[in-house]
């Protein structure tokens, strides 16, 4: 209902007609509509997807930045996104919530950049912050701001950026 | 009363409350409270801004930058940005409205894009798209997705890098 409706049709009423379940009933197990809301958006969260390992910073970054766009473009999570940026404007349980999905969301970047500068694939000095703002940045923008396409030459453009900024101040040797 | 409620709290009867104006009057001048929301946030919609002249292509993107991230972290456009974004993605008159603004945003992108390629202080190659995509792309991703800072290190950071790009396939010289 959520994915069809966004928040603005999202009711305790509208949950009882679609679930069948009476209005009483829902109200036992989530004492308001914020609070059905909320559990709601956290169930949708993504799951957190595993770390890849192909050997490389480069490949593991470009693995990792396919299958967000992927899932920018086709889950149901991406799609309620725009409700959860809304709500978080106003509503500090749904920013709270927000906050705990990014952080899912770019843990996979962080894993794959904390493993690089082990490996001395990265700089120890890498600002991981702004990796990550450099490769979801352009997608998100894509996707939400200027809904244009999100295709592999796009990917790879912001990729072989990400990866140059990763390596500054003065290591562009590996382009 | 937008930028307080976001769209949620929207209604004619509210806007009648508010303003002092029976709703009868209301409906005479706007069919419905779509239309009414449709042309608020017409009217909210940011200045087109003058295209900055530095000299020099870094300058113009630094300054257009800058003054960009600004606006998305003070102007009640920016705080309604998210609410037009959630309809979009459900209502087509929306989804209208926000590709306008957002050409009417990255404008200035464009023609300082378009002035540096006849200078020839950019390949005429160069990709305007992807380059927009590429500065404002990490600033709407701290400011409504991640929430953290947008302060002038990572502005720099973030122009440095569509630069670069910018500047594709081979003149790295100009760093």
């Amino acid at each position: 209902m959520l994915t069809e409706t966004g928040f603005g049709g999202f009711s305790i009423d509208a949950v009882a007609r679609r679930s069948g379940v009476a209005k009483m009933t829902i109200y036992r197990h989530w004492p308001s509509r914020a609070a059905l809301l909320l559990d709601a958006c956290t169930r949708m969260a993504p799951a957190r997807a595993e770390a890849p390992d192909t050997g490389s910073f480069r490949g593991d970054l470009a693995t990792v930045a396919k299958s967000l766009a992927q899932r920018m473009q086709a889950s149901r999570w991406a799609s309620l996104l725009p409700s959860i940026i809304e709500a978080a404007e106003r509503d500090p349980a749904l920013a709270a919530l927000h906050a705990r999905q990014n952080v899912a969301v770019t843990a996979t970047f962080r894993a794959i950049i904390d493993r690089a500068k082990e490996r001395r694939q990265l700089p120890p000095a890498t600002d991981a912050s702004k990796v990550i703002a450099l490769v979801m940045g352009p997608l998100v923008y894509r996707r939400w701001f200027s809904r244009e396409k999100i295709d592999d030459p796009f990917i790879a453009a912001v990729i072989e950026n990400a990866l140059n900024a990763a390596a500054e101040p003065r290591k562009k040797g590996r382009r």
